[in-house]
């Protein structure tokens, strides 16, 4: 590469430009199918959000040639645009995966982003897979070096460190050279931007838009022979130095043999389409009801007990501040809502999170036997205690939430089509909500991926 | 309005929306047409650079429906890429003005978003002026409680206020009520961006182009009902506290009566197209060889004496770190240059600043005779001693440059003619580029935007 070779930059641009797709592990692309479906169903349910049709109003234009799917949306647009409207409508209710390191949601910057380029460039479902792979690497390692820090400065880590996956994405996919790489990662790095205040607005899908974006028009950039800093996460200056100084340069060792980020320590799929510090309650409760076939009518209290700190005087537990929700939105950020509908429906699918759904009567008389109360100590676990009536006692308690690949196995792919197909079925009908999954489930042997945008563009509903 | 009363984000978004039009002072509208001239020829001049032509190529599209004029390229686009594409021209050679509140380039990110918002609206002379005096006041007024940290910490403040003078110019322009201007705001703080470290590389002139379009982009997404944080500029996580955490809160006495910021400290037009860092040196020159003509082999030596600890031992001034340069782009950072190109042309023309006036012969015998050192004050001025072969001694010393406004008077109209003859007639021809300049003259008065866009789109030529 033409970088200063040595540098962290020239390290990174190196990982996601010279990395032989054989070296990436079969582990790491049987992840990324999982996610891939995951991101693809939140990504249809967000495309029915307000928030998309304004992104899609004020800044998706119509393909030059070719074009790229907008997922939900019936339409193509070129590859900059259909990254932003696609990462607005996967991060937009909130549903999307996390990872640790990111501190936020890869894939709602890093898929679109991914997608709009592999299409652009004609790739095959391998092709997606890798492109996506090496994006969620990224944004990982330079996570990795972050603390919290970032957050309390007030940055919202899915977009600062989202851009630099998209970028990531984005230079794989069309193939940048190692040079080309390193001046796209410096025009990323300076479209790095998102408040955490504006969370609780429509901005914040808005910033998983913004990042995928910019990740792919500084691929295009850099290709088209724009240049930038070529050592943009080294030293004083640097992207790491700029957006969090009190934390570390990412790893150095960037050789492509390390534990891949979406491995280790993996992505967090939502189970639940509500904020996620209620979905430790939500699996300890599930367990509960369904194991010991509790019903509603026969449960006197649930106390639900958190690390020491985390709930105030009004019931209200970190970001959940409503304890008694008026609205489906209200409901997602509610601990008191979220126990009272595992409770009544032994599930937590999206039905639950509507105004309709807030509305039913048996959610009234449930949610005021929900207890949030701070444990004593700050053990960073959850701890579930549902008393009967008749004072039978039984207790469960969390710290991974299931699925979370920090705590043992993923989900099972059929759990994940369920998920899926809540999200799908409502925006592509059942039949290419079946015949979509069919393609992301055969991704890694797919010639042409075509037929999967035409389907997740939902051109067959019209 | 409909956010909180009494916060300063509602006061900013007050001043921009509620302002009667009458309340804008007609010397800020005077000196808003100087700026608007200025601008205009530096984005012609810039138009041809090879950094616009890969942002017209990637993120460029026609418009849907009438356009806004990409200022000489012969085109035109949707009103958030015309802003992009404008801004970069406008900022790719660093000939535009600067702004001591902001501490860079106001003028390139607040003009194109309130000239596309502008032509987008169908305003008239009268309205591009006023939107782009209250864009200016909005970029000052934050940028006031800025200090010297926000560059220490690694940001470009042209892009990171930029972005909210352009969301200023365009809410203005759009006419959007106070409640909506508080959401953009809001919107386009999260697209703040822009490191130093790309600076002296084609990254640097997007970032301006980056800020236009969000700024245009946020306008007209809260127009089209998308929320914000409501108060983004107020108290913690707020964009002051995330961008500049030591410096001070905007001023919350945000009535239209106080002294407007392109008054007060005002617009310093570059009269030279190289490093701001070299101009009161340029003054200088200027001056003692006109006056006296000097001739160049009369001249034994150029001392300049600069505040202490801008020098170092090889000669580099500041970001002039260029001896002895070997092309036009690095003859822009040499104090050595532009010193021997002002004695030599008596005058700092951009033909000055190309590959082929660096080669001029009788240029390598002056540049050696020039040598920068450091006064052992640090008293804030430049003073420049020539000395002739016979012996006599001359000295001229400089505070500000000739025509910053915290100098005293701002520079004719027949000067500023003269700048954009140099810039706008390579592009537009002699005919266009006077028609422009008077219908610029005339904007106050002028009843639509048709005529002079379409002069500078470059029709003509085109």
């Amino acid at each position: 590469m033409s970088g200063p070779t040595g540098s962290i930059t020239a390290g990174v641009a190196s990982l996601i430009a010279d990395t032989p797709r054989s070296a990436v592990p079969p582990a790491a692309l049987e992840a990324a199918r999982r996610h891939v479906l995951d991101t693809f169903g939140v990504t249809l349910a967000g495309s029915a959000e307000p928030v998309v049709a304004a992104a899609l109003d004020v800044l998706a234009h119509p393909p030059s040639a070719g074009g790229a799917a907008l997922v939900g949306l019936g339409r193509w647009a070129g590859p900059v645009d259909a990254a932003l409207v696609n990462a607005v409508s996967a991060h937009a209710i909130d549903y999307d995966d996390v990872h640790s390191h990111v501190r936020g949601h890869p894939s709602a910057c890093v898929l679109p982003a991914a997608l709009a380029a592999a299409e652009q460039a004609g790739l095959d479902g391998a092709g997606l897979l890798d492109a996506y792979v090496v994006g969620v690497e990224v944004a990982g390692r330079v996570g990795r070096g972050f603390d919290a820090s970032h957050a309390r400065q007030g940055f919202h880590s899915t977009s600062t460190l989202g851009v630099l996956g998209a970028v990531a994405a984005a230079a794989r996919a069309f193939g940048l050279t190692a040079g080309q790489t390193a001046h796209a990662l410096g025009i990323a790095a300076s479209s790095a931007g998102g408040l955490r205040s504006n969370f609780g607005t429509m901005t914040k899908p808005l910033h998983a838009g913004f990042a995928a974006r910019d990740g792919v028009a500084a691929a295009l950039l850099a290709r088209r022979g724009v240049t930038a800093t070529e050592t943009v996460l080294d030293g004083p200056g640097s992207f790491t130095r700029v957006y969090c100084p009190d934390g570390g340069e990412p790893d150095a060792a960037l050789g492509p043999d390390g534990p891949w980020e979406i491995l280790v320590p993996g992505i967090a799929i939502k189970k639940y389409p509500c904020c996620n510090r209620g979905h430790r309650t939500a699996d300890a409760v599930l367990d509960l009801v369904r194991n010991l076939d509790l019903r509603a009518d026969d449960i006197a209290e649930v106390r639900v007990r958190m690390p020491a700190g985390q709930v105030d005087g009004a019931g209200r537990v970190g970001p959940m501040t409503f304890p008694r929700p008026a609205s489906g939105l209200e409901a997602k950020f509610s601990m008191q809502y979220v126990v009272a509908a595992a409770v009544l429906h032994r599930a937590l699918p999206m039905a639950a999170f509507t105004d309709e759904g807030v509305r039913d009567r048996r959610i009234a008389g449930l949610i005021g036997r929900v207890r949030p109360v701070n444990r004593p100590d700050g053990d960073d676990r959850v701890e579930v205690v549902i008393t009967e009536r008749s004072g039978a006692v039984h207790a469960r308690s969390v710290r991974f939430t299931r699925g979370d690949p920090r705590g043992g196995a993923p989900l099972p792919w059929d759990e994940l089509l369920v998920k899926y197909r809540d999200c799908a079925v409502p925006v592509l009908g059942e039949d290419a909500t079946a015949r979509s999954a069919a393609l992301v489930e055969r991704l890694p042997a797919l010639p042409d991926l075509r037929e999967l945008t035409g389907l997740l563009a939902g051109t067959t509903a019209g």
